[in-house]
């Protein structure tokens, strides 16, 4: 960070919480958390979201609860509506409040399930913000690590490839890498979860894939692959294919 | 883990540390690892470990220190020595040495840096050892997402496909799977960074490519990637190629 930065004005500040269990916050995340004047967070409307739920027996009376309400919409629209604008213009917005508290020189920490930088909403906030104001990220612990660790499975051996994928992925895609993969993860399945199974069913990856609902949250369900309601499928679930085991 | 358990025996700890800043650790791994009687770790020869000095101030006197200690040996062995032989002889013998503590009923958390189950050696015990043990495992935030912190670099948007490749790779196979990836990191550089640069700058990527070494480590380095010096890139380094922005 070269630039120079008033130090009338707040820091943004990208806080990782962690998977979902509260213990797995960092001490380093709870520290920043607990000093932090305004505490803002991605949620969906109605609900009280993960992340918040995840620290929120930390914050004290005083500090400023700023959450950030996702509006109402869906990726199938018919134009001249779409979901990318719809999306794109709430995260200016949302950058824009957040940049208000900043110019008053209020610290804004943003906390992110999982990790800011893996996936997380705090990345549309922090490109727009992070040229204009002092930025820190505190990594965390992110869902797959956390699917991992409660599956009790190895994820990657000596110099295997790992490979994150999105079960939004169309099937001859899913296919294509999942099968040039060594070892891999799923997220986001929800209403992919069939197209996901049936594409592991073909490659023979089946008996070796793990499927986790909410790791590390009180409501965590570890369910056999054959065994899951595909219709039934939270989007808080993801699949591990580990890698082959490495006697050394 | 269906599996009966007796009562007297030792439980398996595999907790991750976090990339190298000590405050990195979460809450879990500390309150575990400040009741476990034996800390356990792996260590070069005459070094102390990164892990262990992470972790090494919260330790108390009463606390039993286990380093396993690598043997001195080399990937380049003539046969009929063989690098792989000698080092699951040693996964073995380190995992009996654990074994011991377990059977005289005293807990052992085996301190991992970064995340126990990605690329850790703590893999070859836990696979030796859950099945005659209770385990359990602690994530940990790993060094690809403490590096990306530390760059500012936000890894993957929204559907990015994230592959995670070892510089160790042939140069034609890194070279197919990173012309292939959404974003990339590449661990385990060392003497593969020379290599590594050319196929970035042959891919057109080495714009888009940061490094970092020792990654929130107190000497951690940040260069740009054309000033890297070959000779001298740690162990410890690692390149990220973020996913393109998505404006969203």
């Amino acid at each position: 960070m070269t630039q120079p930065f008033s130090a009338a004005r707040g820091r943004l500040l990208g806080l990782g919480v962690g998977p979902g269990d509260p213990e797995l916050i960092t001490i380093k995340a709870l520290r920043l958390l607990r000093c932090a004047p305004v505490v803002a967070y991605f949620v969906a409307k109605g609900k009280k979201g993960n992340a918040f739920g995840i620290i929120e027996t930390h914050l004290s009376d005083s500090q400023v609860r700023l959450p950030l309400v996702y509006p109402v919409t869906t990726e199938a629209l018919e134009p001249p509506l779409s979901y990318e604008a719809i999306i794109a213009d709430f995260y200016d917005t949302a950058a824009e409040v957040v940049a208000s508290h900043l110019d008053a020189g209020r610290d804004v920490a943003v906390i992110c399930e999982g990790d800011p930088f893996f996936y997380g909403s705090y990345m549309y906030l922090h490109d727009r913000l992070a040229p204009r104001f002092e930025a820190e990220v505190v990594p965390g612990v992110c869902s797959m690590l956390g699917g991992a660790a409660v599956l009790g499975a190895p994820l990657v051996y000596r110099n295997q490839t790992l490979s994150v994928l999105s079960g939004v992925l169309p099937e001859a895609e899913l296919k294509r890498r999942l099968e040039d993969a060594d070892a891999a993860v799923i997220m986001k399945l929800g209403r992919n979860f069939d197209k996901v199974r049936r594409v592991l069913d073909e490659l023979g990856l089946a008996k070796r894939a793990l499927y986790v609902e909410r790791a590390t949250m009180s409501n965590q369900r570890i369910v056999p692959l054959a065994d899951v309601d595909p219709m039934a499928s939270p989007y808080f679930s993801l699949l591990v294919v580990p890698g082959e085991k490495w006697q050394g």
